[in-house]
C-alpha cells in the first residue's frame, strides 16, 4: 500500500509491530476516552477559508523560543524508539535535523542522549524532563543536556504517577525486563549497567521545587501537560517560558479534555506572556492549521513519528514530516494565508464548535 | 482473561451465569435507556486536573453517617445474591468488611440477615427495606436490623410497583419459585417455611407515612431513589438522614435521568442539609471522581458487585472493590486531589455538559 | 417468540407479511428520516418522576371530544387493513370497542363502512376523511358517517398529493388493483363495483372550503397533520374541534419535525381553545405519557394496530392495545401520577431536549 | 434495479465505472469529513410545512441572471465528462437544453466547447473558468466562450492549488495521459494537439486581478467557492454578479463548511446586491427547497449528473434532473408554496439548526 496520509502508516506500523509493541504505543488509559477524543475533537472544528488572495509562494515557517524551524510540526517526546526500529532515536534525530523542525527527546529514550546529539550534531533538541525521585539524579541529567546542546528543557507534569492502560496490564508489559534506560545512567556506566527502574518518576513535585529546577539550570522551561487556565496562571507566575497543551495523548488520566479543546483557554490565560504549544491527535495539515488558529505556536507529534519509525526507520519519520508538511502547505493555500502570522482565530467557524 | 477492570468481570459473569441469570442482573425496564444512559451520562463529562501538586501521598479515606470507610465506594443493595454465588449475600458481607466499606443488604436478600451478620460481624451495614403492605411486617423488620446492628435504613422509594423488564417475561423468570426470601420471614420460621410473595411492596407508601417509620426507629433514614429537586426538598422538609440519588439501575421507569445528570439537581435543593450518595453506572475510577465532584459524598455499585460475586465468590467481590479503589486514587492523584476533601465542582468542564 | 412489547409484533409482523405489504406499512417517504425520528425524538426526552405517593390506585381514563375512554390510547386511521389480516377493519373495529377507545376509521377503508359499524355497533369511531376532488362524493360521505354513528370528522391535511414512497415504487404497487375501496362508492354499488381512484384526493382543498365542510355536517372536526403554530392558528381561527398533530408516520413531506417536537409549539398556539392530540412514534407507555406531559390529550396509534393485526387479527390489536394500556398504568404509577389530569409538563427535563 | 432517486443512480454509477474513475467522482479532499457533511447537514434541517393552500398548481420555474430556467435545478460544472460516456460533455449539453436549466460547462471539459455548443445549440450555458496563469489564455477563453454565447463566466476561487484526494494519489491518477483537454488548445489546433498541463491554474489570481477580467469581457462574473461574509462583502464591493456557495464538493479544502451551513451568512452578507447560488449535497426535492428556503436562487448539481451520464449517458442526465424536479415538485405542494417566490426562512425549523 502506498503512503499518502499518515493514517497508512498507522496500519502499517499495525502490520509491522508485534502485538504488545503496538498496545503499548497505540494505548490510552483507561477507556481510551480521551485518546480517541483528541482526534475527534479536532475533525468537529469547521474552517473558513478565504479565497482571491495571492498565494503563490507561502511560507511555512515560525520560531519555537526564538529558533526558526521549517514548520511549526515538530516531534514530542516519546519513550523507547528501539521498541519501532533498531536504532531508535538515533533515526529519529537524523529526520527531525533534515527536516529542520525540533526533536523533544524523552527522559526514556532507548539510545543514550551523547548518541543521540553524535548522529544528528546540528538539529534543534528540547529534552523531556520526567523530574526524578533522587534530586541528584535530576541534577546530573540537566547539566548533561546543557552540555550536550539541548535548547530547553520540557517538564512532564501530567505523570505523578502512571496512567492505567489496561491491554500493557494483560501483556504483562514489563519494558525494564526489555530495555536499558541509558538516559538515567551515569554517562561512565552507560555501556555497562543494569537496567533503572522504569517508574521512578517524583510524585512530589510541585510549583515550589520548580523554583529549584530553575535555579539550576539557563534553559527556558517548558511545562508539558497543562489543560487548565488555573495551571497557566500559575506557569505565567512561576515564570516558565512555555507551555505545551497536552493530555499525554490519553495515556494519563483519561477523560480530560481534547487537547484541542483545552487549548483556547490556555491560550486566554497566558495572554501572550510565553509561547503555547499543542500534542494530541494532530494528524492532517488542516489539524496543524487549526491548532495554530487557536493559538498555539507550534504542534507536536507523538504516535505518529513511531508509525513513521516503524514502517521505515529514518526514512519513515522524514516521509511523515514531509507529508503533514506538504499538507500544511496545500491547507495553508487553499485557506488563504501566506505565512504562519496570518493564521488567526477568524479561520475557525466558532458558532459550530 | 485476566481481570483489569470491572469490565473484564461483566464479561466473564455473562459467560458463568445461565441466560435468564445474566438477564435478571443485567436488564433494564423497558428499552433499558436509562440503564444504558447511566454509564453514557458519564463518559461525556470532561475532567479539569490539577498538576504539580504533591500526591505523594493520597487519602480515600471518607466518612458516611459518621462512620469512617476506607474509599466512598461502597455496596447498593441488590437482589438474589444466591443466583451468582451458592453462600451469596455471606460472600458479599465478608468482602465488604475487608474492604472496609459499607454494604447495604436488601430487603430481597437470599440469606438470612442473621447469618450475613454473623459471617462478618464488623462491618458497616445498612439495611434496604421496601416498604412492605404489610405494617407490622415493616416493624418486625426494622426491630430485627436495628438489633442486628445495622447503621441506617434505606427506603426504596422507586418501586411502587415493579418496571416491565422484558427478558425476565420472555424467561418467564418466577423468582419466588426458586428461592427463599429468609429476610420477609420471622427469625423462627426462617428454617422451614414457605416462600413469602416477591411482590409485596407499597404501592400506598407516601411522605406521610415517612414519620410512622420515622416514630418506630432510631436509624438514619435515606431515602433511595429521588431524581428531582421538588422530591429532595421534601426529603430536607420530613427530616430524613440522606438521599441515594438512583434510578434503580434503570430498572424500575425507564427514561428517566441517568444518576449523574439528576445529582447537581438534588445536591443544590439539599444544600448541605444532609449527605447525598449516588448509584448507577460507576465502572471506572474517574466515574466515582465526577461523582464525588459534583457532590455525591460516596458512590454505591450494584451490577459490578454480583459481576464479582459471580466470578469469584468473595474474592470476586474483593477484587471488584480493590480495583475501583486503585483506579480511584490513581484518578485523584492525576487530578491532583489529595484527599477527597479536595474534590470538587472544579474539577468538572461544565461547558461541555 | 412472546410478544411482549410493541416492537415485538413489529418484528413477527414483519415475518408474516409478503415484501411489498411490508414495505408500504413500514414505509416512509423519501429517506425516511422523519418516520425514524418520530422514535428518535420520544427516545430523548428524560422523565423526572415524583416519588412517595400513594399510587395504590391509577386512573388511565381520560375523555376526547366529551366521550370517555378507558384511556388516551386511541387508532389513527391506516388504509386498507385486509392486507394484513382477511376481515381488516371488522377486527379493528371489534378490537377497539372492547378496549373502550376510539377508532378512527379511514376513508381508504378496504371494509365498507356499514360492515365496520355493524359488527362492532357500541365502538366510539370517528372518520378520517380525505376530502375528494368530487364535492358531491364528500358530501354524500359525510352524511353516511353522520348517520352510522360516527362521532367526529378528521380531515387529513397533509396530504394534497401522495408523498414519494420509494419502497412502494420499486415494488410497482397498485393497490387500485388489488383492493375494492368500498367507502367511496355509494352504499347501492359497494358489493358490485369496479375499483375507484386511489388518488383522487383535492388538492385544492384549502382554508376557505373548510366553512363549506362545516356548513354541511354537525360533527366536530379535527384537523390531521397540523405541525406549526401559524396553521394552528389558523384552525382556532376557523373554529375547528381539534388537532391531531401528525406528520402522516413520516409517509408524506419527509423531513418535518417529528411529531412529539411539533406538539409544544401547537399546544402553545391552541392555548386550550380545543384539544390537541397526537400521533407518530408511540411505541411505549412512557411515549403516552410524554406526549400527554407535553399537552397532548390522546394518543393516536398507527402502525402498532396493523402489525397486531398481522400477527393475530382482532386479537392482536387487542393485545397491542393492552400492552400499550398496561404499560402507561405503569408508567404513571413509577412517575407517581394518579390520573392523567396529573400529568403535566413538570414530568419533562426540559434543558436536556 | 428500478432508479427511482439519485441515489440510485450513485449505486448504479459505482457499478458501472473503473474503480479509478470512481474513486476520482466520488472522492472528497483529505478525510472526505466536507464531502460527506454537505449530506449530512441537510439531513439535519427540518421543515415546517403549511396545509390546506390550494396546490392544485405549483409552478417550479425561475429565473437566473434574467433568464428563465424550468426549475432551480442546474448543472454544476464538473471535469472530463468523457470519463463517464463516450460522448461526455455533448450528452450533458443535450440533456440540459431539453431540461430547460441552466449548464456550466467546465473549464476542464474533454468535448470542444464549440462542439458542445453545436449539439444543444438553445440550451442556456454558462462557462467555468479556472483563471489560468497565461493570461493571454484567459482572454483567448473568455473572447471564445462570449462568441460561443455563454451567458455567464462563472470564476472558481476555491482552486488555487488542488486539494489532496488520496484516492487518486493512491491510484496513481494520471489524467493528462488519458484526455484531451481541448478547452484550452486553440481551435485550430484542437483536433490535433498534445495535451495541455493539467494544472495550470493561476495561484496568484487574486481580487485585484479581477477587475482585468471585469474589463475584457461583457459576460456577468459569478464567483464560485465562497464560503465566508467576508469575502462575500469583497464580491459585492467588486460588483460581480452573483455567488455560487460551494466548497467543491469537499474536493478541495477539507472540513469547511457544509455548503448549506455556509449559505444564510453569505445571503446576509450579500443582502441582495446579487443572486446567490448553492451547490454541494443536494440529493432530493426537500433539499433544493431547503436551500432555496435558506435564500438560495437556485441549486447546481455535481456528481449526480455524472451518475446519469454512466448509467445511461444524456437520457440518464434527463431522468436525474425529471426525477429532482418531481420530487421538488412534490415538496413545494406538500410544503403549501404554489410558486418558487413562496418559498422562504419560514420553513426552516430553526430551533432545531
Amino acid at each position: 500500500m502506498s503512503l499518502v496520509c499518515l493514517m497508512d502508516f498507522q496500519a502499517q506500523a499495525r502490520e509491522r509491530l508485534s502485538k504488545s509493541s503496538w498496545d503499548f504505543i497505540d494505548g490510552g488509559a483507561d477507556e481510551s476516552i480521551t485518546r480517541d477524543d483528541n482526534i475527534a475533537a479536532l475533525r468537529k472544528i469547521r474552517l473558513r477559508p478565504r479565497y482571491l488572495r495571492n498565494v503563490s509562494e507561502v511560507d511555512t515557517r515560525t520560531t519555537i523560543q526564538g529558533e526558526e524551524i521549517s514548520a511549526p510540526i515538530c516531534i514530542s517526546p516519546t519513550a523507547f524508539h528501539c521498541i519501532t526500529w533498531p536504532d531508535g532515536e538515533m533515526s529519529t534525530a537524523r529526520a527531525a535535523q533534515a527536516a529542520n523542525i525540533c526533536y523533544i527527546t524523552s527522559t526514556y529514550s532507548s539510545c543514550a542522549l551523547e548518541d543521540i546529539v553524535a548522529t544528528a550534531p546540528r538539529g534543534l533538541r528540547w529534552f523531556q524532563l520526567y523530574v526524578q525521585s533522587d534530586w541528584e539524579l535530576n541534577k546530573q541529567l540537566i547539566q548533561r543536556v546543557e552540555s550536550l546542546g539541548f535548547k530547553a528543557l520540557v517538564i512532564t507534569v501530567d505523570a505523578p504517577v502512571i496512567g492505567k492502560r489496561r491491554q500493557d496490564i494483560r501483556n504483562q508489559l514489563d519494558l525494564q525486563k526489555n530495555l536499558m534506560l541509558k538516559d538515567l545512567q551515569s554517562p561512565t556506566e552507560r555501556n555497562s549497567a543494569p537496567c533503572v527502574q522504569l517508574d521512578p518518576i517524583s510524585s512530589s513535585f510541585c510549583w515550589n521545587k520548580l523554583s529549584w529546577l530553575q535555579s539550576i539550570t539557563r534553559l527556558p522551561i517548558i511545562l508539558k501537560g497543562i489543560l487548565t487556565k488555573e495551571d497557566a496562571e500559575l506557569a505565567v507566575k512561576h515564570n516558565v517560558q512555555g507551555i505545551i497543551v497536552s493530555n499525554h495523548g490519553g495515556r494519563q488520566l483519561d477523560e480530560v479534555l481534547a487537547s484541542i479543546d483545552a487549548l483556547p483557554e490556555v491560550v486566554a490565560a497566558v495572554n501572550g506572556k510565553f509561547e503555547v504549544y499543542l500534542d494530541g491527535g494532530i494528524r492532517t495539515g488542516n489539524d496543524v492549521l487549526k491548532a495554530l488558529a487557536l493559538g498555539a505556536k507550534c504542534i507536536f507529534l507523538g504516535r505518529p513519528i513511531l508509525w513513521g519509525l516503524a514502517c521505515k526507520g529514518e526514512r519513515g519519520v522524514q516521509e511523515v514530516l514531509n507529508i503533514l508538511k506538504s499538507e500544511f502547505h496545500t491547507s495553508m493555500s487553499l485557506a488563504g494565508c501566506r505565512s504562519v502570522s496570518e493564521i488567526n482565530r477568524d479561520l475557525i467557524q466558532f458558532s459550530r464548535l
